[in-house]
């Protein structure tokens, strides 16, 4: 398959443009709060220009407490071991990487934290899309899964029929804790390698992208104005406290796109702006038999399907 | 060489004995709070027995926030991948570990964090030991950091003359955090392999854990007294929060402790004890030109002879 032109700078400008459709819609929940920008440029190993990015933070709001989203759009040399494990070559090869990635922690344990990620990737002579989007509860409200899934059922339904059970059940089995036996969350949709293996249309994977990126606030906003004014207890806010523990083990232990980005160079604090501000460790936390957050627990250890 | 009688036993021993000793002396600087006792039974993966553990944790004290001295003698198969990190065979291979390992968080930003740990590993037919024992402290005093080595340097240099400068290279190599350029903190020894590759009595080897273990409340304790007095501002200990961030990124990125305990189906809140109790991170933080924050940093991106 040949790779339609201006792939790259196309999907590079998507991405931004997804970065500010996003930001100007989560701004609008906040009174004042406003987003900062951080444009940042990556020196390649050599001292060349290897890229950059815009960081984009929103901290101490009434609503997010942390509110990342970030655009980047890199190139480098991937070294050997870290292309092998991408099913690349075993040797040191170029890579282009661009894409958006967020990652948003509200006060209220009440509104699920959530993560999105689009991204284009060339690595030597492949190229493919990867991303997804996935919803971390820390009170479990079924109708706010069941919204988030939909949304994004809807929009998969558009581009395959196969897109959504595929892509729901990547999404389980990546964000999942094998020392907890939990998933991060109750999940989204995650793909990858669209468009390098198979008889994927690239030009259509980009579509895609485009489709689930400007879908993104409709699957999440509404969710967060229905529990912005719900109340909460000291020891419901405990709880999210140490629940985002287990967000820091995924992120740190497990997530791909963390180790890619500390092992090709990546700007350290807009690969680890994903971590809660806030966290807390207990040695042996329990639940009450039957509580809200044994609930959520059991969840998080049987995945469920939210919508047909 | 051939391995001393009963070398597991008695190492195991040892270890146990060690933390009765910590653990008594670290109460002793607390009116009321009392160390926590679990003891644990690991399943092996056929489920028959793969050994055990005590798992000791003093929270909420007055001087220490939260302090988890673990010990344990676990046996089962260690996956291929893993042993042939440790230079073993390609293979699953049989192990048993039998060590103390210990993390005290204290809560005021004066008084350092420590971590020390001593271990005996049996892989296959290969036998060897490890341990170390590190201080990072948030505010940095210098006589504290030179106390912290000197005793170490006197128990190595009863072993042999070498041990010293070249384990205290080795710890600062080994607590390095790539990706922020900084070692965890000040520093310490780190040894491993003792006994295996070397011509190194496996007795005289056990016989330095002995040392160490015993000289470590002497190595740290006296630091605890001097500070804990100390008064410090809310400012103060946002900072040693904010640090705390990269004792986490260290532990869940890098530690082949963590690693090894999670790959090896160990107790997890024995192996997750060592992370701190509050955690913040921010999104580039800042500090100021000549302040002592900006020392602390300064200091862990350019490690130091604290003893000649």
């Amino acid at each position: 398959m040949t790779t339609p032109p201006n792939l790259s700078q196309r999907a590079s400008d998507l991405y931004k443009s997804i970065q500010t459709h996003i930001c100007a819609n989560l701004e609008s929940l906040e009174p004042t709060a406003r987003f900062k920008s951080d444009e940042w440029e990556r020196p390649d190993a050599k001292g060349g220009h290897g890229g950059g990015g815009l960081t984009r933070i929103l901290s101490g709001g009434t609503v997010f407490e942390k509110a990342g989203v970030n655009f980047s759009a890199v190139r480098g040399t991937m070294p050997a071991a870290f292309a092998a494990k991408l099913g690349g070559p075993s040797e040191d090869v170029p890579f282009f990487a661009t894409g958006v990635s967020l990652v948003i922690h509200p006060y209220s344990p009440m509104i699920p934290t959530t993560h999105a990620n689009w991204r284009y990737l060339e690595l030597g002579n492949a190229c493919w899309l990867g991303g997804g989007s996935d919803l971390t509860p820390y009170y479990l409200y079924e109708e706010d899964a069941v919204h988030f899934h939909s949304v994004l059922k809807g929009v998969c339904d558009k581009h395959s029929p196969e897109y959504y059970p595929r892509f729901k059940k990547a999404c389980d089995e990546y964000f999942y804790l094998p020392h907890r036996k939990e998933t991060r969350g109750i999940g989204g949709i995650f793909y990858d390698y669209l468009g390098r293996d198979e008889k994927v249309d690239l030009e259509a994977t980009l579509k895609f992208s485009h489709d689930l990126g400007f879908a993104f606030t409709e699957q999440y906003l509404p969710i967060v104005e229905r529990r912005k004014g719900t109340p909460y207890t000291e020891k419901e806010k405990g709880f999210q406290l140490l629940r985002r523990g287990r967000y820091v083990e995924f992120n740190l232990l497990y997530d791909r796109g963390t180790h890619f980005g500390l092992q090709t160079g990546g700007r350290i604090e807009s690969i680890l702006m994903s971590l809660p501000p806030i966290v807390h460790w207990d040695y042996c936390p329990t639940v009450e038999e039957g509580s809200r957050e044994e609930l959520l627990i059991q969840t998080l250890m049987n995945p469920r399907e939210w919508v047909k």
